[in-house]
């Protein structure tokens, strides 16, 4: 028996759920797991599916989409077996490159990594000493539109589902967001939509907040303004100097950068307007 | 269009999600939300599903144990607009009762409150200051088991689905607890199964923990030993007491046992074996 | 043996802290639990004592007052079992008063509430059930400026320490903020600085954040930009309307202004530049 | 200017403070921060004071212990530029030790490593890739004795002030555990005193507990018994099996580690009695 992860969205109308377990049980599959959202802003229905059958997948895709095609739905079927692709954007700072390595080697975080992206060398011996291509794309205005255009590329050659900007401190252009619109995720190191911008933790001390957050969300044209994924905070005091809160930030932000990203993953968040919605 | 809960258990096997969306779409209904778990080590199959129909509800339960009776499941269904309704004890504490009835003032707990009952007159004008009905059952060695046949009565008559246990000092039978199987919960005021018995937050004192905890369970006949519904714990230092431990603990014991009334009344926790699924 | 508790800010300089404790010994004290803090950024040193003592407190703090002359310190002296006092401010919302009354029932929240004052009747009922005394100044444009009169009267006859503002729906003028500077302490329902002005539980929908808060802080003529006292979230997810979260968003705000106000009520939060230290 | 932190205990009686102040005073100190704590229970006075001068530390040190003589404390006095040397242990997992080092070589952690000692030769590369010199002393039933004189030796060759049991999987002799008392800590994997012994994830898993934790004690002849410095948890539901739970614990194993090893390299850590009393 082979496990699937079958991801549905579509514009809500009555029958969709009973169309789609029709087409699993047609195909000898039994349900694991499995959680929807209907979201009435949007009116979009979102579904994840866990099940077993043992017919290959492109049989089960052929069930459920000639199926359900009156429902005009997005359909997206994953062997288990088979992880999400991530190409990691690295700039110097490793803290959260180090959260994913760990994870990634420990089979916590269910990806495969092809490559490992960075504007700078700094990071290249610690990623290459984990067993990941390293890839240096230098970017200067000048040459950004070229970068852009080799970064594509690699993305393209490297079968990559999504990309991980792991505190990458380059902005990526309009029409590189929109490309690749809900497949990049970024790490951003406040708790948005405070502190927007540059050097959120001195912003943050500057206010005197009283606890400090990260933020993981897609990254669209709108800079800090793409539909958050995940957030946490940690608590802190007085005492903390602004670079005091810039140490204790990073925990913060490897955690929830890590766990945006096995959500994903995991197929786990689904855009829906401008917002996400988690199927956990 | 009227809102519908459906609770299922059964032993699970392929076929019964798409037989009950079935029954489902053929009374004209539409899933708004749905959860499931296949739990490996009882075996059990627990589903709860939100739904809109414009049949009564005797149509649609028809239709779907009919529908479902091959695999010999246990169906509840709820018009959502039916509230659980809650028979309270207590004894002379009152933090976790407050708690239920400012939440239950509110609307915010999805609960009616036919009566609480106590084997003290202490609270009896609380209670009855919010407009609730108050029984005093005296509770002896002598006289234990007429007072939990009166108890018995009062369940009945008031129609309440479940018992909630908000700090009532009394041990219940077996016998009690076996004819209220997963209908009482208990607030236990310790970090189950820490510091079980009598007195938990001076043992939590004695042994220096940074953390202290409250649990809800299930009641069953071996005491603090029932399925856990739902935990929580607050941070601590040296500086507290036993007896400020006692204090803070009330904040995390109101919160927890709330909680955990608030997931039974929804219909999202189910037995399985020694313990609970929580479909939310 | 009486325990006094003892606040202390300074421009920071060698040899206060050995003439205070020394001017402690000198009156037979022993010092039980001591916090200080000397703020880099202000140049503030702040500090708070406790101590036991056999001496009046007019022998005490003519002792530390003499002493201390020459570092120019404002010193405030308390006798423990003296409670600070505190006039609290609501307007139709109850959520927070709700809080603050219970746990001043119960001794949780070491304050005498002399008199609850509010621009509406609604609550009147609840406050003298509570045995508090209630008083009604209605606010409008026209008659603001004889409003804030007649509270800064009451605020004088009651004896009040400080105002705590539980969810008042009304802006205090310049004038009245500037008088009562750091006596003012207001609940922000939401996770400042983000979604400050109206209705933040509707921004926070619309941003589709992953975490709701609230904040207290001393209320300054700049709106929503006081100094922070406390601060704390709580999870949600897309499955919450604008109308659940404010639901959800009632506990975190009973929760952070109960735990100002008793941080404040306990001599710990200390005005440093724009920020608060607190000793806890 | 020198930053020193004093640590001073002693059984409480008036007077200690002021005379402590007074030797700081005298050679010229100024306080930055300081804490105490008087333990009722034990009548252990706990203080730790960071203070900056200019003189010598034998010069500081001379006038603390001939002033303070007569309260018979014990007095430690470190330069905060020197800083606390610990000999980790590890047996065959290395996420503990992954974030021990990480934190290390970032500075966060405020500790020497000299050495890393195993009784297997499994994470031999890792840790001499982190430029820490790594000795195995393999252990049986029959070497028992001698690799503890082999390791004492070490801990003394190394002027290792403290010892971390990074999941190390042996247990150490009381003889052992006597000598190095309070300086030798470990991470238990369950949130004690719950789930004492082997496969606590195990017997979580078979309680149904909704919440999982770590326990960071320093290490006594009685297993699992000792003072408890830090411990924490996080929420778990029915879905995770116990390998899972293994996983998911890890996290948490390695924060409260890491925060323990900081704590009392940090010097915030006092016995008193059973119990710990740590300002921070």
């Amino acid at each position: 028996m082979e496990r699937y992860v079958l991801r549905l969205r579509a514009a809500d109308q009555p029958g969709i759920i009973h169309t789609m377990t029709g087409g699993i049980v047609a195909t000898g599959g039994n349900i694991l797991d499995s959680a929807q959202y209907s979201d009435e802003s949007s009116g979009q229905l979102s579904v994840r599916v866990e099940f077993e059958s043992e017919k290959d997948p492109e049989v089960i895709r052929t069930e459920l989409v000639d199926g359900l095609a009156r429902f005009d739905p997005i359909v997206e079927l994953r062997r288990g077996s088979d992880r999400r692709r991530a190409l990691i954007m690295v700039s110097k700072l490793d803290h959260c490159l180090d959260d994913l390595l760990y994870r990634y080697r420990r089979g916590e975080l269910p990806i495969e990594i092809p490559m490992i992206v960075s504007n700078h060398e700094d990071l290249r011996s610690v990623v290459e000493a984990a067993g990941v291509p390293f890839h240096h794309i230098p970017v200067t205005a000048a040459t950004k539109a070229a970068a852009e255009q080799e970064l594509s590329s690699l993305v393209q050659e490297s079968g990559a589902d999504f990309i991980v900007l792991a505190r990458y401190m380059q902005v990526l252009s309009d029409d590189f967001c929109a490309r690749f619109a809900g497949r990049i995720i970024n790490i951003h190191h406040s708790f948005l939509p405070s502190f927007k911008g540059a050097k959120p933790y001195h912003q943050a001390k500057g206010r005197g907040v009283k606890l400090i957050g990260a933020t993981a969300h897609y990254v669209t044209a709108d800079l800090d303004e793409g539909p958050i994924i995940e957030q946490d905070v940690v608590r802190v005091d007085h005492r903390s100097s602004a670079e005091h809160l810039v140490v204790i930030g990073r925990d913060v932000e490897r955690k929830v950068l890590s766990r945006a990203v096995q959500l994903h993953a995991d197929d786990r968040v689904f855009l829906s307007g401008q917002h996400t919605v988690i199927l956990a």
